[in-house]
């Protein structure tokens, strides 16, 4: 019975992880802390209040510090009651703004970075306590193939070089919690989850590649699979079917290059 | 005759890249722009006094965008006088600040990748118009084998995961400007320099690997050599008597992993 916390749960792929950890049977999965940063959606609600108590939305602003820690005090709380720790945290919340007219005119580097890359950690060291206490101590980051300095040519095509420069970032801030926290029997992954038809996904109006129903439990496949051998290790998805995507298959399951 | 510009120009490598540059015959080397954040040191008052105006100091904060015009006002009047534009840029300035209880209590994220990452992406923006005016078209980046996510594990010993992620940052802003600005003819590049005899290589009480004259010379003759065919690439410096490096050599002028 595994305890998890999901970021950015209020729609996307955030939602559908927990909609669908919530599917699962209790022996397996336990209580499920859901973040968002305003209200809850009516479907995150719904889910909650189906859910006897098991999701819990839980008010975090990544951004926020104050935030954070309100939030990590409030999960601790209930973690202690349940006489518990957390296992798994997925840093999911993320954000991708669009820079229409060149490199050159890029104004949002720095609150990227903030949104995608220091949010993150703010999170994670404010879990770590709760993580310690766990039994899996697994720290999954959402990252993405766009942070991929050698797949770059490739995604040339779109304007958001400020999330690039950020998900490489967070793919080392990964690697570095990796190395710091392997002693203590840490999971860090950073994982890439397919190209999905989210709001994020859809944003350039060409159809994404995959429903967020196949990402979210190709993500949690990964979860169950990944352990400390795997630790600091970039994931793509495994799904099946993407053998002949253009001669490179994003969804194999396996390493890409950095 | 080509015309450079070097950030962080007061001390370490950036004062020993202009020193070096100011040795050279007026026919190879033109206008040397030297500049620093706050008054000049001695070292580079002496080299300007000493230059017959070949050398010119301009004050320059990467960190404030004001200042980033500024500078660029300043150089593009002195260059429009000598009726030509800018042909190198090598950014330099750069801050490693040290985390010394553990990654969680790292507090100085967002900052180090403001001075190490946004502050280049700003002065390459402010610097370009006049980069396109020149002849070579090229951006040098000061990177360091410790943005390497492969390299990681070689460095887990050095206690700034803040500095890492913001060089890994600094790497992926290299290969989008590359992907950028490649149908114009330019050639960025993101360079290790060496582990350094300055304050920075220093910090740390061992005695670094390499004068600091061995990795400017280095770095010179790697802007010399690599052209359009090199744009984006991340390289080692080439200094010779390194092939024994415990079974790595850092010095061998080839690509380090990303
Ligand atoms: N969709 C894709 O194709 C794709 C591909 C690769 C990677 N990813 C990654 O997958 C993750 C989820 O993406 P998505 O497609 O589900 O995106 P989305 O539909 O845009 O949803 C983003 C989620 O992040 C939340 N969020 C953003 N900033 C936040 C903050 N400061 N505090 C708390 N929550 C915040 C949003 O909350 P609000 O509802 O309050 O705005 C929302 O729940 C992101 O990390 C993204 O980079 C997505
Ligand atoms: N030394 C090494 O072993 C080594 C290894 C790999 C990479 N590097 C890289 O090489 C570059 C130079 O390093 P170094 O060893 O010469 O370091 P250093 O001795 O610490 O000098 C740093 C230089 O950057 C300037 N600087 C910092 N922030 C600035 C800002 N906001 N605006 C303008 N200038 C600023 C400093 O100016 P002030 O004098 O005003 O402080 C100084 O001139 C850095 O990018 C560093 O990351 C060094």
């Amino acid at each position: 019975m595994a305890t998890y916390l999901i970021t950015g749960s209020s729609r996307g792929l955030g939602l559908e992880l927990v909609t669908q950890l919530a599917a699962l049977p209790s022996a397996q999965v336990g209580r499920i802390f859901a973040t968002t940063r305003s209200e809850p959606s009516a479907a995150l609600t719904n889910l909650v209040d189906g859910s006897s108590g098991r999701v819990v939305r839980v008010e975090l602003d990544t951004c926020d510090k104050t935030s954070v820690t309100n939030a990590s005090t409030e999960v601790a709380k209930i973690l202690h009651a349940d006489d518990t720790g957390l296992d798994v945290l997925i840093n999911n919340a993320g954000t991708m703004p669009v820079t229409p007219d060149g490199i050159e005119t890029m104004d949002n580097l720095t609150e990227t970075f903030q949104a995608n890359v220091t949010a993150t950690h703010h999170v994670i060291a404010a879990f770590l306590p709760l993580l310690r206490k766990g039994s899996q101590q697994k720290v999954f980051n959402i990252s993405t193939t766009l942070g991929s300095m050698t797949m770059a040519p490739r995604y040339s095509i779109m304007p958001v070089p400020a999330y690039k420069v950020s998900k490489a970032a967070l793919n080392m801030l990964t690697v570095q919690y990796a190395l710091s926290l392997e002693k203590e029997g840490f999971t860090f992954i950073t994982i890439s989850p397919g190209w999905l038809r989210t709001d994020m996904g859809n944003m350039f109006g060409i159809e994404a590649d995959l429903p967020v129903a196949a990402g979210a439990s190709a993500v949690l496949e990964a979860v169950h699979k990944y352990g400390k051998e795997d630790n600091g290790k970039y994931y793509n998805i495994r799904v099946a079917g993407w053998e002949k995507n253009e001669g490179l298959n994003q969804y194999d399951g396996l390493s890409p290059p950095w």
